[in-house]
């Protein structure tokens, strides 16, 4: 065990840098203190000394007592300009940017290997849950079969608001907002954006297969109604927003949707912000991961895990890439789907493999069946927002 | 990243040792390979070769060639002086023995320390759950107050058996021990000697603080009767057998107790011969870990996880242990029970600090309310048949 004092220069101070800094200073025993703090707006009030402060990304990028890099800010180029940078100059970095990681995946992992620093980056997937770090560490041997769960905490904060409490999604939505739990312009959120840029980091951790976010489908909870509530509230059932990775005949396939999920299934129960992820593999069946998957400490506290672990040498060994056998990515799976529209020209039943049922009322109309992935993604009809798709297992 | 190939000397090939072997089998990309397996009966079929086999365990504990032992039998002595040798004679052990574990931390703790090898033990706690890998590497920094779950598959098969499909205790025992879940002399399980063997692991990685197990107050589902039953659903409760370890004023306590659970409680849905793990910690709230607590491929994965993280020079740092600021253990806690008895005599109401319920029939009486755990922890009255405690929340 080697005992060192690590220097930190953060970028960012909003809700998570400000969320490590509480963390940072009621954790007894850990040996890093923050040298610089680069932030963009010099004249906005702080709650923490001006002389932490910079406006000079430099300040923290040349500085040679700096070891470790923590960046914390939302803007996904400039992100991934200060990470590489650091990389180059031989700083270990902590990340919470899933955006900007999941857009630079192989370009991180080349820096990571070329410049023989550790990048770390729990927090931008599922905030407190470790679920790289068990997928690197724990799950480097099982047989992995599917990795899935909630995974976005706004977007089931509002799911809970409305299958728990009866709120509209106006209503619920409104409350993430107050709560910090969903950003100002939730399109990524509620559009399943933010789940999708998680689901190809993890993607990558259990199974060792470089994917690209915009060769994922992402479909979100914008197009929800109360008749599609009412559906599932019917069958027993409650709405979440799932990100899926499943391996199957040696290919692995990739999505996010709604999904109805009965009572049984342990996500049923993970309401609010919490998120939670069910790993299945050959020989431990199903495992379950829960915690909280938004808020200022509980991610400050996985950045500060990973900083703690630098301390111990700690990387990602990214085992599965270096095994060279990684199931190839594809869309060419089939899904067995609710589908909500109101009147035939709205969508393209053709498409679907089989239909098992069909409703029809003066209102709305929907059918269950099976449609391949490949079609969902490249259907025109599904960004009609009088149509809604729902996953059923 | 170290290449080598493990040479593996087990002890044991019962159903984790077994399970172990299909477990190793079937991945690929795992270095390691099995060279002799300590057995104490020549005579019994065995599936593989028997060239593997010894019943001399010098051929394993002396033979230079062999990095790794792994220890899988059942007699706690006999284990205790396996691992012992092992580690003195220089090598990496992993081991599966709860209570060989629990009954000699201190001891397994000095001889890692003196002589500088690695000794590993994540399927001792929780089978398939990751637990004591995630309380050394994630929650090292966070301040944890809690750990506390169903540590147990067994009780926990038979007490599902019992609440979702209304079967009585025998029958549910009996059906545990026939899949395998239960052993011949179910004492340990059913009375919480097992779960609290893990309580005691845990809570020296969660807290640092070294308790022997007869230091911990372990009450079963033994005692369980239908009017228990009854009175747990009336209240839309299940019974769990949990173990918990908590934080409080600078002191931590720990138990293993039946307790009701409440329909929203995570732990509600775990179901059959699941474990499932709460931690709550001051920035995370609450995280929440479920995976299989039994049965041999979910053992040995456990098993052959530790085997692969001594590829990678992977070993329990202890670091809560080092930081030096571990909270001192108490039994000297108030808790909520139920107390169901049928006479007065039978029980000794003046220990209670207060009591909030009673109920009087016939048949059986109870009351709710709130008592010291050093009196359940010394009440004879509790070894009476007809007397049961469960913990209200």
């Amino acid at each position: 065990m080697e005992k060192k004092i690590i220097n930190l220069g953060i970028f960012g101070f909003g809700v998570v840098g400000q969320g490590l800094y509480e963390v940072l200073n009621r954790t007894k025993g850990i040996n890093a203190r923050i040298k610089k703090i680069c932030i963009k707006d010099p004249n906005k009030t702080r709650p923490i000394d001006s002389s932490f402060f910079t406006t000079d990304k430099d300040e923290i990028l040349n500085d040679p007592s700096i070891d470790v890099v923590v960046e914390l800010i939302n803007e996904t180029d400039a992100a991934f300009d200060i990470v590489s940078t650091a990389l180059r100059n031989g700083k270990a970095v902590v990340s919470a940017s899933k955006r900007m990681i999941a857009e630079n995946m192989e370009a991180l992992y080349k820096l990571q290997v070329e410049n023989k620093v550790p990048f770390l980056y729990e927090a931008s997937s599922c905030a407190s849950i470790p679920i790289i770090r068990n997928l690197e560490e724990y799950y480097d041997n099982d047989l992995l079969n599917a990795v899935e769960g909630i995974c976005n905490g706004s977007t089931n904060y509002i799911l809970t608001k409305i299958f728990e409490e009866h709120r509209s999604f106006e209503t619920a939505l409104q409350e993430a907002q107050d709560l910090g739990f969903a950003e100002t312009n939730p399109t990524l959120d509620i559009e399943g954006y933010d789940s999708k840029f998680k689901i190809v980091i993890l993607l990558l951790h259990a199974f060792g297969t470089f994917v690209k976010p915009e060769e994922v489908f992402n479909f979100g909870i914008h197009h929800l109604n109360d008749f599609d509530i009412q559906f599932a509230r019917q069958r027993g059932c409650t709405v979440k927003l799932i990100g899926a990775v499943r391996r199957e005949n040696g290919h692995v396939f990739a999505y996010v949707l709604p999904h109805l999920i009965k009572e049984h299934n342990l996500l049923f129960d993970v309401y609010n912000e919490y998120n939670g992820i069910l790993l299945e593999s050959a020989f431990t069946d199903k495992q379950f991961f829960v915690g909280k998957g938004a808020g200022g400490t509980a991610t400050g506290s996985a950045v500060l895990s990973d900083i703690s672990a630098l301390l111990y040498n700690y990387r990602y060994e990214y085992k599965k890439i270096k095994q060279n056998n990684q199931p190839h990515f594809t869309n060419n799976v089939v899904l067995n789907v609710y589908l909500r529209y109101s009147s035939p020209a709205q969508v393209n039943l053709e498409q679907f493999e089989s239909i098992s049922e069909k409703y029809e009322s003066p209102t709305f109309r929907y059918v269950v069946g099976k449609i391949n992935l490949k079609d969902l993604q490249t259907a025109k009809w599904l960004t009609d927002k009088g149509v809604n798709v729902l996953v059923i297992e």
